[in-house]
């Protein structure tokens, strides 16, 4: 194993957790009814060993050594094995699943956090649990009861991986033009022959697990094109007998890896169903019903994308203080004369640091407020909240996807920038991390894709109106702001902010009614971007009126004391100098510009 | 040797030197003379030939390769020795250098944009001639007779390699506190023992060339603490003999190389001087005047970092629209019902080239321009002039290192991003460009180097007066525009802009004379990226004005119609949609935050 350069504080997760979601709420409902909020303060101290002793230390190793292939065979890394091991025997693996399979039951919030910390040592590795328990989640929800009993308890206790099979070299974001096929078989009216191939599939191949469990979308013979023809299938890499034991191997042969930027120790495979003619799958669910299914695996993965995010950015930042606090070089700007400082007192590294650091608190922040919207969405006993909390999970999650992907990118580059010469060079992981956490957008539907979502579906939801009521708290919540003694500028940026992301929704229903469509895809992207940072002000400003309260019972110079001011400034500094960007996306949409469109295309 | 991807169009290079820039303009000088602009077309022809069958091959192969070290020694990627002998026996190595020493006397502004086109097709390589050129004007520059005929001509001419030895283990951006240290030696006066470690010395070591002629910072024994005690020597790998035969070893050993993020072609070196005590170096200059000296150096090096950055951009852009003219995927998003079209058609697609097309051609013409200022501070016969162009080099110099790095990096992720899962894989180059750009920002002297150098020496030269004139041209530009048919919209955003950034400058006076010092380093990042778009604005109305200008002489279908078009329909997107970004820093200037130094540094 390698250098483990994990090490995340815990503070802002437990203060997101405990203090401004105030998940002890939760137990209430009857599924969390046997845990405490001791239980998860716990639990997060034993996630966090766990990154530090097993996950940390094979990141960089996993990345140098990644995956290799010979004659359809892949190996991953050589320490992945034990790391799968640990995660699997101390029920990691299915920490958020349901215990009648073999899963652990937590909360989606408190899962979803751990995911941060799990992702944030080692993505690449991450990739084989995560598409485990998300396939076996989706056969526990459409499956027969054969499948359950076949599958699942399998997947979330980790004897057996799985993998989502949608691309194909021609359906890349167009994933109606998937040409896989399926011709029922002789026999079972549920098992159908599978052919063709897929492309860019995750942990399509690997030498973890005895079997892969491969979730395949492919078009029945005869079904309609597009999206509506589409069905899904089960294919085992080995065929699974009905008594659970492993018959013979499926006719499923990787045909090669890829090569790429990050994520070297996850498997990107090519994968060729039944080029011999002989791989069987089961039809999960109804005919032509495959892209519903797919989708509800996909939105969870979606938000998994913004935890992904979110988890190597918190890492970078991690990387970049520490390393600021031991590294002494020069004086400060302010004091020329001085002698030489370690460089976390220099300005510009801490305007670096303090973009990190608010960056990151506010991405977690608001994922953490969409995933207590899953635990309310499925476990309220009131109606009304569940649908609430439904809709905004709806309208939050294209921002969730793509933005923390996008954001975290930039981010990652301001902590290569604080190690300097140092984060260029690959004995630290900043430039691992920037390599790794490119993949997060594109791949779950790029950031355009999330911001046509957003767009073209979400912010109309309800005739609008879930848009219009999140626009309208804010507005609510900045008006009572307006004269904080702390706040009241930061208040003020908001307003502006909420009113300008407004603007782009309205003046999208009006392009919409006019015809001048083209003006709403060149824009979506930066919509969705001032969304987001809007969103996550209003977050960071709730959670600064919380830490003022809790500041004022503790001692300022307490380790709480630190914590709560620190808290404060950094929702200053996040609303005073990342929420702007809002304004500069607003001035440019007001232009209209259509001369993307105008360009003639050979002029490119 | 591997695939080339280089494949640039050089037509907007070509409007930038003969139609924006008008170049034969430069044939009056004394200098250039024997020069036509025929010739300097010809001689962009060849070099974009070398590029595609030379330089652009070895890229990746270079980067697969990487440098290896074993006990002393480097061996750099098989295919580098190939491209050094062409470009060493065409003459491209010193192909801007004194005439007189074996150089080809071409115009900065042609050669600086040659430049282009060798780093945008191999940076990694590049790095070997560029060290060996920059050296050799060093010596040419402030070396005794005996030195420059020595070592000049041998540098231009590709015989013998160089580096710059700044950086050490405990010196980095704090060049101030090297420890490397120089003792009289017995005999010529000239000759000093050295002795030090040096760190990150870019092509330090390599078995490309019989020797290495390195330029290295140390402190004469007995010299003052800081900049002012340091002194330049001339440190040949090998000795050399007065007659200019190779002699003896000299005690020079590579202590290992560095594993990098990008750019592994380009060997990183830590270098041991005089671990034997045998290490001989020869002062160059006066004693105690090393800082100035390599201050020439690096700005010139500064320049070239610009370019680098913009080769990279531009390539990255050349990849992704060409893969957007064949990849065909989904239908548009105003035509949903249509066809599956090519993703160049595609909104958003097509704005994230325009991105790329838009910043690319706006860095390049600011970068010709400086280039042409250095052209005519050179050899302008008119003093007035001169002066004007070196007043000009100073401002923008640092915007230049600055600005294409960081705003690069922003558009390779645009590129990555149009070609999406494929762009993370490294089959395409888009990835390698990600990692390569990233060193930009960070050799040379930092982005934040960079901007204080802006703040604290540049903005206030002559009393304020060159940036103040630089604002009022903006201003009196603009005043003309205002009721422009094409660019009305446009300049009213430039005027803004320069308002904007002419404030910033304001501010900074103010908060000088107040003692708010903090507010400066805070912003001082920001205040160059204002500066630079507000820059790149102006210079892209000009060209917009030249392009409307030969369009009313041309076909609107011909190629150079389609070619003006596409030039106005840029600069618009650029004002459009990029300038905006200055609002949003400008927006957080004004709110005067200091959160990130009143932030408790336990905080962090």
């Amino acid at each position: 194993m390698g250098i483990n350069y994990f090490n995340r504080d815990d503070r802002d997760l437990k203060f997101v957790l405990f203090e401004y979601l105030e998940i002890d709420k939760l137990l209430t409902y009857e599924a969390y009814k046997d845990f405490s909020t001791e239980d998860f303060s716990m639990i997060i101290d034993e996630a966090l060993k766990v990154c530090r002793d097993v996950l940390g230390p094979t990141m960089q190793d996993g990345d140098r050594e990644g995956c290799t292939y010979k004659e359809g065979e892949v190996k991953v890394p050589e320490s992945f094995h034990q790391c799968w091991k640990v995660m699997a025997e101390n029920g990691w693996i299915g920490n958020s699943n349901n215990p009648e399979f073999g899963g652990q039951g937590l909360p989606a919030v408190v899962s979803g956090l751990l995911a941060e910390l799990f992702t944030g040592a080692n993505l690449a590795f991450m990739t084989y649990p995560g598409l485990a328990v998300g396939n076996g989640r989706l056969i526990e929800n459409f499956g027969a009861d054969e499948d359950k009993a076949l599958f699942v308890e399998k997947m979330y206790t980790g004897v057996w991986g799985g993998t989502m099979c949608l691309t194909e070299p021609d359906a890349g974001s167009d994933v109606g033009s998937v040409r896989t096929k399926a011709v029922p078989d002789s026999g079972d009216p549920r098992v159908y022959k599978i052919e063709g191939t897929k492309q860019f599939i995750t942990c399509g191949e690997q030498d973890i697990t005895e079997n892969i469990i491969h979730l395949v979308l492919a078009r029945i013979e005869g079904a309609l094109e597009g999206t509506k023809g589409i069905s899904l299938f089960i294919v085992p890499k080995i065929w699974v007998n009905p008594d659970g034991s492993l018959g013979e191997s499926n006719d499923v042969y990787c045909g090669g890896i890829e090569h790429k930027m990050g994520i070297h120790g996850s498997s990107t495979c090519t994968l060729n169903f039944g080029e011999n003619g002989n791989c069987r799958g089961i039809l999960l669910g109804e005919p032509n019903s495959g892209m519903a299914k797919m989708f509800q695996m996909m939105n969870e993965a979606r938000i998994g994308c913004g935890i992904q995010a979110l988890g190597l950015t918190a890492s970078a930042y991690d990387t970049a203080r520490q390393y600021a606090k031991e590294r002494i070089q020069g004086p400060l700007f302010t004091n020329r004369d001085g002698g030489r400082v370690p460089i976390i007192q220099h300005e510009d590294v801490r305007r670096m640091l303090m973009n990190l650091k608010s960056g990151t608190e506010a991405m977690r922040a608001m994922i953490g407020k969409l995933l207590y919207f899953i635990d309310m969405a499925q476990f309220d006993p009131d109606d009304n909240a569940r649908e609430q909390a439904e809709q905004r999970i709806e309208l939050l999650t294209p921002l969730i996807k793509a933005y923390p992907s996008d954001f975290g990118y930039l981010l990652i580059r301001d902590a290569i920038q604080v190690l300097g010469g140092v984060g260029f060079c690959s004995e630290f992981p900043v430039e691992q991390y920037a390599r790794d956490i490119k993949i997060v957008s594109i791949w779950e539907g790029t950031s355009y894709i999330q911001s046509l979502d957003l767009v073209g579906r979400k912010i109309g939801a309800k005739g609008g109106s879930v848009f219009r009521d999140w626009v309208q708290e804010i507005m609510t919540f900045t008006g009572d702001l307006k004269e904080d003694e702390d706040f009241s500028a930061d208040s003020k940026l908001l307003f502006k902010a909420a009113q300008a992301t407004g603007e782009f929704a309205m003046k999208y229903m009006q392009y919409f009614q006019e015809g001048r469509l083209s003006l709403i895809p060149l824009s979506s992207t930066r919509f969705l971007e001032c969304f987001a940072e809007t969103a996550m002000a209003h977050i960071m400003l709730e959670q600064g009126l919380v830490a003022r309260e809790k500041l004022s019972g503790v001692e300022a110079g307490s380790a709480d004391g630190i914590f709560y001011r620190g808290k404060i400034e950094t929702v200053k500094f996040f609303c005073r100098n990342i929420l702007p960007n809002v304004f500069a996306r607003h001035t440019s949409f007001q232009q209209e510009d259509t001369s993307a469109i105008d360009i003639p295309e050979q002029a490119f």
